[in-house]
């Protein structure tokens, strides 16, 4: 037997400050599958189906807290998936409210209908959350990115100090990332199909229902009003066909939520890395207790980068796990469906958890402006290169100013001078007039190198603007 | 150093039928390189930033196949791309067409912009060549789907006979899938969009070049004007902000990849299993030599499903890789955009190869309507149960019904007899009326038990139709 | 608030027969925490590093019971990981115990120490029921491939019929790669090493502590006896050196794990194919209610080999992500570690659930012999088409032969004649003498087909017997 | 038709200064493949199993350069694999040697038997590169490891100073983590397993042949000898059994394939980040050329550890797929073994090219003590804080010395000054005596703080002469 003392994240330290496990727990998703069946019973009294007092009974068993969850777990083990025990007590419940119930319960539909369109319930709700936080993060970002467009810091490439840019700029690549992955979640949010294909996706019990039991339609037709009415109830999307082996859906929204946890990451890692005792241009704000260590008393961690790092690293490999599982053979295929289940539920979670803990960390994130500044400072000048050399080529031409500034930046290295002073020396010694002095002297202001940052930011924050 | 004989696709059969070589060889992305270079001085030509002339050197400069590929494949070693080699002999081509024009070549790029629109462009005809397999596959399966549609066979879950479906609506799954990734497809192929933002992503050198060669304008308008031609010549998408480190587009492009590889590897199982010998409800037509074995005379193998399935099982992995380099630090990370080169190329190649190969096998599929008939009866009647139990759920009640047919079914079983004869059996002494028994009879009937196939099959003729 | 109401094994079926849970709940892994805990009070005591009264409060403090687990994880996400919140409750419970108590807790070791070592606690106690497991599973198929050595069944390439073989021959090869699995996890599991380096691998407090109250002794000396000390408390392995970045005993764990599942998942794809409809030579016994559909009364699902093959799905994936965790920076990496545990957790209940389910299969399997000579006969003939070749290339030559066999083979399937009567009539046409043609009808035997195959068994056999 | 200008390592930079393409390529495969069929041909001679001629004509088909590869190649498609038009192309020049005798080569063989063993092949003598790599890897580590081992740098965990280290410590990390991979890669080296066993596994036509060729011994004992000799003459393992779908042997290599690339990859990131240029500790020595940018003329990028980390990235995918294949169905699967081929090649590629660039990376490592020293500064005393309370706790008791320490951590960074000058005074005005200040005092030492550093360094260095 199971052991009833379970997970209680140990392990997910992102996990407590989410509403990750309350949206995808076993609760919650036998909560969808009972949200599902009842959908299907009343959609049927709606069709006249089942009879109409059916509605009574479907209100009655629809709050899966009634149900003997840990037996439905356990008995899942008999017929590979919940849904057969699931319906088993549904029904006793509902036989209970009146005798015969249990006979409009689960018509017409097969194990993965329930179990599939339950899935995508789940992934409604966890969406819902994801998004508000992801709102909430852009918000945060683009007031960010709009205060720093002109704080200038390293450019960084290869981990060498390149070029300066805007802190505003880097919070607008994060920006960027973000909307990019909240506007295919919400595509990928507006399509959640409804599974419904019975037993091999000709959905023939529904057929044959009604064409016993409604003499006054089509069958065709009475079938499709049911896939419509019942997606409409479910409020997810009535797909043409069942997709019980077509899982494109699965993977477009597995790949969705790993892009939004991937968008996070790429912003963690930025700020892992700007938080590094060296560099010390960004921190964590940190409230008692927290970012410290077991074994030095000074420690500060940047504890929710870290860990949103870490989560950025699981996510690809449960991607994986779904694009593995388009491979599927039959009307249902022998594991490649079953492999699905817990690598959507984690992506899920990751994603709820790295949105949530993603809006704390911007609202805590410090901006140390000076010593983003004074880092800039860190190689004497060779940070300007280029923009020395942009300079220059105006009169000597590119190439020769480039090969000018990489000698001159060698030498400034070798003779530990600042790259100004050695260019200015190179340059009065070929009869450079002062004027050329003078401008690439100015070369070297922190203010003056951010190119078109503000503009781009601009761009960003008005697609913020018009996304949110 | 490196070997020059080198690989002639001996561990690649798929790549021999298709394109995928010639349009994701090394090769092509060095065109692909320099079309963007190329572009990039008309861009800047055209705004007035570099000479007019320039626009000659650019024609002459313009054919990749005049290039010592492998000199600036081997130079790449040095600084870790190959870009920085074919600037060095792009400018010296055009210093030999004119003195000085190497001066106007690679103005404001930095090697990344370069390279990942270069590998926009490889992907763009990737794409082009992949749609044009696909809509072929896409008819091929219209065609094969409605000339079926009522051709009855086993529909099998977990690998046991469940119900009869048809299989024109097995290849409507087919086709369903094929349409979803193809859409998809579509979808990153109109979005794939230009890399350009210089060094550290301010476009800071072409600012200060506007700035100082344009006093007509503001830098920002003509630093804006270039990205927006730039990308007109290349029929990129020009973004809001470079995404040196949002790799969301690549991601977004890899899935969709993987996304058609995966929806033909589905086909391709399925015929896989069809194909078995105690199946063989459908076979691979195969010409002089296929199929054959090197130790088994009589053997026709289905070597193109089994090279697609092949196809399927590589790509997540290589999702998984793009998924994981998008926590890219800095303004350009240290290994996670070096590591999406590979794999990137090697998803458009599967891809590629996969929908030709597809196209193929799509044409060469012999179904056999009489085999699928006859092994209808493999189980003696009971693939009818869930639909007797249908029937007998009007008079019985539903769980009446499936109990009682269940029951059936393992006397069936244990008996060996037809379970149309123990139903009936069953049902005679519980005292039945004939009527009912004569209703029973006919459901084990494989053409009244396609429910609504049709009519989903038609939905998804029409969204070919209408996707097309 | 993270839900308390939390998993219970909804969505992972295999979990409700096996140990899983169990051996790594959260509660397991705190357990462990507390026993490298105490386990380092009194290697410290041995040293005589901290009083000899430690020992008392130690054994106080070594059951994970007496702790708020809850708020332990709770706390976990303010330092990111749940050692600190740990060993201050720890510490706190010491202190009641003896005023003071606390100063000899956790002396020396970094959270990661803790953590890790606890990983290998957990991993020796999964290990050693998976070994109980995998050698119930071993003795099952041991007997099994030797029962059927000489039980003759079509052996299928590329899902073709192709060669005659025996099911014995097919056991032992599962057994052959349970072996294999088996014998890596011995060599990983003898190897699991202690973690103990303190915050940055020099072991450096503890040095200082030796050197303050161990005047007796070198403190390196005193080091070294407090690390093998420890290692022998925790039966684990005294590494060279700390590997908290070197995660190459991760890595090879995890494989090892993987390998289990994998080898598994491989006999249980093969029951999945000998269980189809049209194949059936191979069934689950299944209990009452096993096996069974919500939709289809006459369903008897392979469950728990489609499961299994579901396992073998997805671990691949886990492994992946341990193997990313190899490029680990600095002392203590920022997201490498973290996303380690619930990758190898997951594993290690991967792996016990499938050996768990796999004895469990493995001694529910019917054999239908008699299907597996009657499947012999589908291609009439034609499975013989190499020993037919074989017994001709005495005569003719190997190429002749193959080649007459290909076409008689040709010949049969477009006559729909049974390859022996195409071959002999060809043989007769060929004026060959009747001595060769009742060789060549002597061929068709499937007892005299399987070669080696009993040889083969007996050394598998003779492995397993030395192995276990 | 395949384009022949094809690759030549455009996107792989680290493939130019390697072996690994000429050890890998399709031509090295192919002589693998033709070395596998020579050996059978002689371990047939030997077993007078085919006539003594055939070793001349052996030796005269021995060389794969006189095939018509890319025929050989693109008829692979035809077949599903390149063993089929391999073995034509032999048996045509074998003819032209001596008529008939063709019928003496692939005798017994099937096409996986070919593959599997020249995959083996192919590994065996890329190992042999990396294993001579690793080698020299091994020693230049061992000796910057002992010349370091009192260099003093700041310990970094989770991006932020910790507690000093020594370089030589960081660097016996490194060597520790290729030591184990080292290790891992001999043990599966030695055991790279033979494959042969007919179409099914039965080693059938050889028994038959045996049967029917020797009438002196019994066929099992000379199909035994048959397959001692070949795995002799390939210098293979003879294994028990054939192991066509127990892919456990694939997974060891591609497993060990994968840690060779990770520890280079952990040694490649440490040296990433210690570059970075506030750090500046080590550098890349560049040579003329090399680790410059297309857009900045003073950079000097670390282009091999970043060219690593993306090997080490690319990596962990591939095993994925490797594992993945582990599922493998009946006597060779639909997919599973054709998906394997390029992926264990891509491992075998980049742990070459990893191998041989870290070679060259550690070679050119410059190492700057005196920066290392300066970093120490960074934290104005607070990378001591965890040393400083350890001194303080032999008197305070550790509890008391944590947050003493703790407190003038915070108040140190709140105050800016000094943590010695903060932590004085506060033991100053609790009335401690000079002697605690002056030994608190002597704790900011960094070369007094690098703890068992040497003694763990020692362990490492001993084991590498051990294993070297």
């Amino acid at each position: 037997m199971r052991d009833s003392s379970s997970d209680f994240g140990l392990l997910d330290p992102l996990s407590h400050d989410s509403r990750s496990r309350e949206l995808t727990s076993d609760g919650a998703w036998l909560q969808a599958m009972v949200d599902v069946e009842v959908a299907l019973i009343r959609s049927l009294v709606r069709a006249r189906l089942v009879p109409d007092w059916m509605d009574d009974v479907a209100e009655s068993i629809s709050f899966a807290g009634d149900l003997d969850a840990g037996a439905i777990a356990a008995d899942g083990r008999g017929g590979g998936n919940p849904v057969i025990p699931l319906v088993k007590q549904l029904g006793a419940h509902a036989d209970q409210r009146r005798a015969g119930a249990s006979d409009s319960v689960h018509v017409a539909a097969t194990s993965q209908d329930v179990l599939d369109s339950a899935a995508m319930l789940v992934s409604r709700h966890s969406i819902t959350e994801i998004s508000r936080q992801l709102d909430t993060l852009a918000g945060s970002l683009a007031q960010l990115a709009n205060l720093h467009r002109a704080s200038p810091l390293a450019g960084r490439t290869l981990g060498q100090h390149a070029s300066p840019t805007s802190f505003g700029l880097v919070v607008a690549g994060w920006l960027d990332g973000v909307l990019g992955a909240r506007r295919r979640l919400d595509e990928v949010n507006a399509a959640l199909p409804l599974q419904f294909g019975g037993s091999v996706g000709t959905l023939g019990v529904l057929f044959d229902i009604a064409r016993a039991r409604r003499t006054d339609a089509a069958p065709d037709q009475v079938v499709s009003e049911v896939v419509v009415d019942l997606a409409g109830r479910l409020a997810l999307h009535a797909p043409d066909s069942p997709w019980h082996t077509n899982r494109i859906p699965i993977v477009e929204l597995g790949a969705a939520l790993a892009g939004v946890v991937g968008a996070i990451g790429s912003m963690a890692i930025d700020i892992s890395v700007l938080s590094r005792t060296e560099i010390a241009e960004v921190s964590e704000r940190l409230g008692a207790g927290e970012g410290s260590s077991s074994a030095m008393p000074h420690k500060r961690n940047p504890v929710t980068a870290v860990l949103l790092i870490a989560s950025a690293r699981r996510a690809p490999a449960l991607v994986a796990t779904l694009f593995d599982s388009l491979v599927a053979e039959d009307q249902r295929p022998s594991g490649a469906w079953h492999a699905e289940w817990t690598a959507l539920r984690e992506l899920l979670r990751l994603a709820i958890d790295a949105a949530t803990a993603a809006v704390s960390l911007a609202g805590r994130l410090d901006v140390d402006v000076e010593r983003m500044r004074s880092n800039l400072e860190f190689t004497d000048g060779l940070i300007y290169s280029e923009r020395v050399a942009t300079i220059l080529a105006e009169t000597l031409g590119k190439s020769d100013a480039f090969e000018l500034v990489a000698e001159a930046s060698r030498e400034a290295v070798r003779t530990n001078r600042p790259l100004r002073v050695v260019v200015s020396a190179r340059l009065a010694g070929a009869d450079h007039d002062d004027e050329l002095r003078a401008r690439v002297w100015g070369a070297f202001d922190p203010d003056a190198s951010l190119g078109s940052a503000s503009a781009i930011i601009d761009r960003v924050l008005a697609r913020a603007r018009g996304q949110l």
